[in-house]
C-alpha cells in the first residue's frame, strides 16, 4: 500500500518561519491559534490522514461509486466511517464563522489540513472541500434565512454541499446554460434541467447535500447576466430544521473516470426541483465566483499534494530498490546491487519533485493568508492588497501548480519502472488522480487566459504592479547578504524575465488580443516560476537565520533552493523567448487545414 | 468512439519526399516496392487498421484481458478474428526474409505499416510486434535447425513470440538474473524461474508462444556474462513442425495495469521447461540486444502513434465543440459560440502536437531507414554510418518521443475539457496506453544513460562526429537559400547547443560520471530537439521544393515547421542552461536526509 506522512516539520516551516503567522496574532481567529495550538491541530490533522484516509485511498480506487436503480450512491468501503470521525473530531467547521458553529480560526491553518487530507486520499477530500465552497457562497451572498438554516449543518458536516455549473453543452461558456428556474407564489423557484460532473452530487456519507445551482430565472436574458444562483437541496428541510421530503433532483448516472474513483461524478437531473436565491436575481455568476475561487486554490492544493504523495513513495521504492551500481563507485557493497538513488538521474526525479512540492506549499500558504487578510485586517491598504493577490495569483496557483504537480507525479511513477505501471503499487492513482487538476475549477488555458485577459489589467494592472515593488523591495533589502546572493540573484533574473514579458503583453495584447490567448500559457507558467523563486529566496532568507538549531533539516532546505534555482529556473528564459515570438505561428493555419 | 484515420499523404510525404526511398531501388526489397507498390501497401494497411483495428481499441481497454484458472488467457472480443485478419492478408511478413516465407520488404515500409497499427489499436499492435522482435533474434542468432523450425511460422504470423528478461528483483540490471538453465543430455535445456511483465506472455491469437528468455546456465559466472538465451515454446513442436506437448510455462497471473488493457502482461513460471540455446551460451545480452533494438523503435513509435491518434480526435473536438468567441470578433454567427478551435490556447496545443508527430515520424522513418542500409548496402562506409547511427538515434528516439508523445497526448486530452476525463470519450486511454512506452524496453533515464555513457563515446565518438559533420553539410549547402533561411538558423542554433553541451560532457562526465548521468535526460531532450530541426529543415526544403504541385498541403507544413521554431525550439537554450549547471545540486543531498 502506498504510504503517505505529513511532513509536519514542512508545514510548521511556512506557517510558523517563511510566513511568521504569530504576527497577525491581533486578528480574529488567529489569536485562537497561537503557535503551540496550531502545531497540535496538524498533529491531530495528520492521525486523520495517516491512519484512517490513507488506507481507504487504493480502496477508493478500486472499488468506485456504486449507482442504485432509485439513484442513491454508495460511496467505497470505508468512507462512511472515515466521514463519521471527520465531522467528529469537527474538521469541517475548522475557519468557519463561529456564528454559525465555526471554530473561525485562519484559512491559511484549514488549507494545511486540507492538504493532508488530499495527499492521504484526494476523491475522499472532494466531499467536505466542496462543502466547504457551498458554506462560502451561501455565507456571503445568501439572505439571514438561508444561512440560519443550511450554514449550521454544512459547517458542522452532517450535510454537504455541491456546485452545480457545467451542463452537456456548457462548461466554459457559461452564457449558454439552459437550467431554468421559475418563479412560485411563496418567494421560491422550481428548477428543472440537466448538470453534468457534479463532484460528490449524490452519495451515503451525509443525511442531506445541498446543491448550489447556477440557473436562469424564466424570462431572464440570455448570457451570463441572466444567470441566478439557487440553493436546492436533496432534500427539502423541514421547520425544525431536519431533513424532510425529496427534493425533484436525482442522480442519473455517475461517470467512469480516468481517477478520483472515490468520488462520486454525477449526472444530476433536475425536475422541478424546489430552490432557493441565493444573492440577486442575474448575480449569479458573481456569487458563484466566490466558490470558484476558494475552491481553485483546493485544486491548485491538490496539484502539489499528489506530487508530495507520489514524491514521498518514490523515496521509499529509490531507497529499497537494488539495481545497478553507483557510476561513481559501489556504494552498498553488502547488497547484490546499489539501491537506485545512488543514479544522477533519479535523483534528478527525487529532487525535482521535492523543489517543487515545498515552492508550491510555501506559495500556496502564502497566498492563502493574504486570504485571511483580505477580510480580517484592519488596515484597508493590507486588505486591498490581498484582494489583488487574492485575483492575481488564483489563476498561476491553480495553472502552474496542477501542471506541475501532475508532471511530477509522472515522474515519480517513472522510478519505478514497470512496477509505476502496474495498479497493485498504487503510483498509476496518484497520476490518475492528479490529471483532473488541470481540467476542473476551469481548465488549465482558461486560467491562463483570466490571468492575462483580466487579472493583469485590473484596477490599471495594480496587483501586478504591486508584486513586481514587492519584489524589488526584497531585492533590495537582501542584496548585501552574500550567503543569499545566488537566490536574490535568481529572483532577479526571473523578476526581469517577468516584467519584459509583461511589457510585451501590454504592447502586443492590447492591439491583437489573439497575441494574449496566444502567450497566456507561457506566461501563465513564466509567472509560476517567478513566484517559485520568490518563495525560494524567502525560504532560503530563514533557513539561514535559523539553521544554527537544526542545521540538518535548513541545509537540506537550501540544498533543494540551490537545486531550484540550477536546474528549473533555467526554464524562464526558453517561456520568454517563446512568448516573444508572437502568436503568428500558432494561429497561421486554416481552420480546414487540420 | 474515437477517431483514427491514417494520415497517408504525410507517410508519402516522408518517404517518398524527404527520404526519396526509390533512390534505393538498386537494394534488395527496396526493387520490390517502387512507389505505387509501396503506396498500394499503405493503403491496405490503412483499410485493416481504421476498419478493423480501431474498432476494437476502447473494447481491448475496457475489457482486458482474462486469464483462467488453467492458465490459459483470453484476449477482448474481436481480437482473435483481427488477428486471423493480419495473418490472412500476410502482414507480419512484410519485412520477414524471403527464405522463411518473408516479403522481404523493406524494413522502413513495415514500420510504416506498425504506427497505423499503434495509433489505431496500441495494445493490439504489441503481440505481432513482439513476435517480429523474436524472428529477429533468432534470425540472427540462431542456428540453421532453429531457424528452420520456427522462423517460418513467426513469419507468417501462426505462432507469436515473446521477450523474456525481467523478474521481480531485476529488470535493467539484468546481471541479477536468477532463472537457471539445466543442460540435457541431448543438448537441449532444462529453464526454471520467474519472468514478470511479459507482454503477449499468454493469449489466445496463436497456436503456439515462442518465448525467447535470457537465463543462466547452471555453473555460468554471475553477472551479464553468464547470461544464455534461449527458445522455449508454449509447445514443444514435433518433427512435421506442428505444435506437440505442453512445455513446462505456464502464465501464473496477468498485471493490472494503467493502460493497454488489451494485451496481457503475464507473470511466467517456467519450471523445468524445453529450451534451446540461441547463439552462444554467455552471449544472451547480445542476442537479446538484437530484440531489444528494435523492439526500442517500435517503442518510439507507440510514444507518437499514441499523439497522432490523440491530435486527431482533439481536431475532431475542437472544430465541433463551441464554446464563447474568438477574441478577435465572433467567427461563427450562426452559432451559439464560435468552436473552440478559435481559441489561441487550443492552436497552441494542437499546433504542438502536429508539429511533434511529423518531426518524429520523419525523425523515425529517417532512422529507420538506416536499419535497412546497414544490412542491404552495397557501399561499407554507408553500412558503417548506417550502423552507427542506429546505435546513437535509438535510445534518443526511445526516449524523446516516449516522452513527448505522452505529454502531446496529455495536452490533447485537456482539449476535451471536462469530457476528456471520462473514459467514454477515449482520450485517457491515448493517456493511459502512450505512459507504458516511457517506461519499457530500458525506462527513459536509461535510455539517457545509454545515450551519454555508451554510445557518444563509441569508437571514439565516430557517429556523433559523422552526425555533426551532415549537420554542417546541410547547413552550408542550403545557408544561401533565403526561403528556407530561418529553419537553417533554427538547426545552426540548434546544433551549435548540442555542440556545446556535448562538449561540456566529454570535459566533465568522463572526470566524474555522476555529472554525465545528471545531465543526461536534459541532454537526451536536446539531442532529440536537435534532430527535430533537421528533420523540419529538411522537410520544409522539399515543401518548398515541391510546392506549385499541391500549394495547400506544404504550405500547412511549412507554417508547422515555422510553429517549431517560434515556439518549440527555444526550449533547446533551457536545456543547454540546466546541463551545464552541472549535477553538484542534484547530488548534495545525503540519502537519508530525502
Amino acid at each position: 500500500m502506498p504510504a503517505y506522512h505529513v511532513p509536519l516539520r514542512e508545514f510548521r516551516f511556512v506557517l510558523n518561519e517563511m510566513l511568521g503567522i504569530e504576527r497577525f496574532s491581533n486578528l480574529p481567529g488567529f489569536a485562537d491559534a497561537p503557535q503551540d495550538v496550531a502545531d497540535q491541530i496538524l498533529e491531530e490533522g495528520a492521525k486523520l490522514a495517516q491512519n484512517v484516509l490513507v488506507p481507504l485511498n487504493k480502496i477508493g480506487d478500486s472499488e468506485g461509486c456504486t449507482r442504485h436503480p432509485d439513484g442513491s450512491v454508495t460511496t467505497p468501503t470505508g468512507f462512511r466511517e472515515a466521514y463519521r470521525q471527520l465531522v467528529d473530531g469537527g474538521w469541517p467547521s475548522l475557519s468557519s464563522d463561529p456564528d454559525f458553529g465555526g471554530q473561525g480560526l485562519p484559512h491559511v491553518l484549514n488549507l494545511a489540513f486540507n492538504e493532508m487530507v488530499s495527499s492521504a486520499n484526494m476523491a475522499f477530500g472532494m466531499y467536505p472541500g466542496l462543502s466547504h465552497g457551498a458554506y462560502s457562497a451561501i455565507h456571503n451572498h445568501g439572505s439571514a434565512e438561508l444561512k440560519a438554516i443550511y450554514l449550521p449543518r454544512l459547517v458542522s458536516g452532517e450535510w454537504t454541499g455541491t456546485m452545480n455549473l457545467t451542463e452537456p453543452h456548457c462548461g466554459t461558456d457559461l452564457g449558454l446554460l439552459k437550467t431554468k428556474a421559475v418563479p412560485q407564489a411563496d418567494g421560491s423557484y422550481r428548477i428543472s434541467g440537466q448538470k453534468i460532473f457534479i463532484s460528490a452530487g449524490e452519495h451515503d456519507l451525509a443525511e442531506n447535500i445541498i446543491h448550489l445551482v447556477l440557473a436562469r430565472i424564466e424570462g431572464a436574458p440570455a448570457g451570463v447576466k441572466g444567470l441566478s444562483l439557487f440553493v436546492s437541496p436533496k432534500y427539502l428541510v423541514n421547520r425544525d430544521g431536519s431533513p424532510g421530503a425529496r427534493n425533484g433532483v436525482v442522480c442519473g448516472s455517475i461517470e467512469h473516470k480516468m481517477g478520483i474513483h472515490g468520488n462520486s461524478t454525477c449526472v444530476l437531473n433536475y425536475d422541478d426541483a424546489v430552490g432557493y436565491l441565493v444573492g440577486e436575481a442575474g448575480r449569479g455568476l458573481n456569487a458563484m465566483f466566490t466558490m470558484m475561487n476558494e475552491a481553485r486554490l483546493g485544486v491548485a492544493l491538490q496539484g502539489y499534494s499528489q506530487s508530495e504523495a507520489a514524491y514521498q513513495n518514490a523515496v521509499i521504492y529509490a531507497k529499497d530498490r537494488v539495481q545497478g551500481r553507483s557510476l561513481t563507485g559501489t556504494k552498498s557493497p553488502e547488497k547484490s546491487a546499489d539501491p537506485i538513488i545512488v543514479h544522477p538521474d533519479i535523483r534528478r526525479v527525487l529532487m525535482g519533485a521535492r523543489a517543487f512540492n515545498e515552492a508550491a506549499r510555501a506559495f500556496t500558504y502564502w497566498t492563502a493568508l493574504y486570504g485571511d487578510l483580505q477580510h480580517k485586517s484592519p488596515d484597508e491598504a493590507l486588505r486591498q492588497k490581498a484582494g489583488d493577490y487574492m485575483a492575481l495569483m488564483t489563476p498561476v496557483l491553480k495553472g502552474y501548480l496542477t501542471d506541475l504537480g501532475f508532471a511530477h507525479a509522472v515522474a515519480c511513477q517513472q522510478v519505478y519502472g514497470g512496477h509505476g505501471y502496474i495498479e497493485e503499487w498504487g503510483m498509476s492513482q496518484f497520476v490518475r488522480d492528479a490529471r483532473i487538476a488541470m481540467i476542473y475549477e476551469g481548465a488549465n488555458g482558461v486560467q491562463a487566459l483570466d490571468l492575462v485577459g483580466r487579472k493583469l489589467g485590473q484596477n490599471g494592472g495594480r496587483a501586478i504592479q504591486t508584486f513586481f515593488a514587492e519584489l524589488d523591495d526584497f531585492i533590495a533589502a537582501h542584496e548585501s547578504d552574500d550567503a543569499l546572493k545566488p537566490f536574490i540573484d535568481g529572483l532577479r533574473s526571473a523578476k526581469a524575465r517577468l516584467l519584459d514579458a509583461t511589457g510585451w503583453l501590454v504592447q502586443n495584447g492590447l492591439a491583437n488580443p489573439d497575441e494574449a490567448g496566444a502567450a497566456s500559457t507561457d506566461y501563465l507558467h513564466l509567472f509560476g516560476l517567478t513566484a517559485f523563486a520568490y518563495m525560494w529566496a524567502m525560504m532560503a532568507e530563514k533557513a539561514l537565520q535559523n539553521q544554527g538549531n537544526e542545521p540538518g533539516f535548513y541545509a537540506t532546505k537550501l540544498a533543494t533552493g540551490r537545486f531550484f534555482l540550477a536546474r528549473v529556473l533555467p526554464e524562464s528564459g526558453a517561456l520568454l523567448e517563446k512568448i516573444k515570438a508572437g502568436g503568428a505561428t500558432i494561429m497561421a493555419l486554416e481552420e480546414a487545414a487540420f
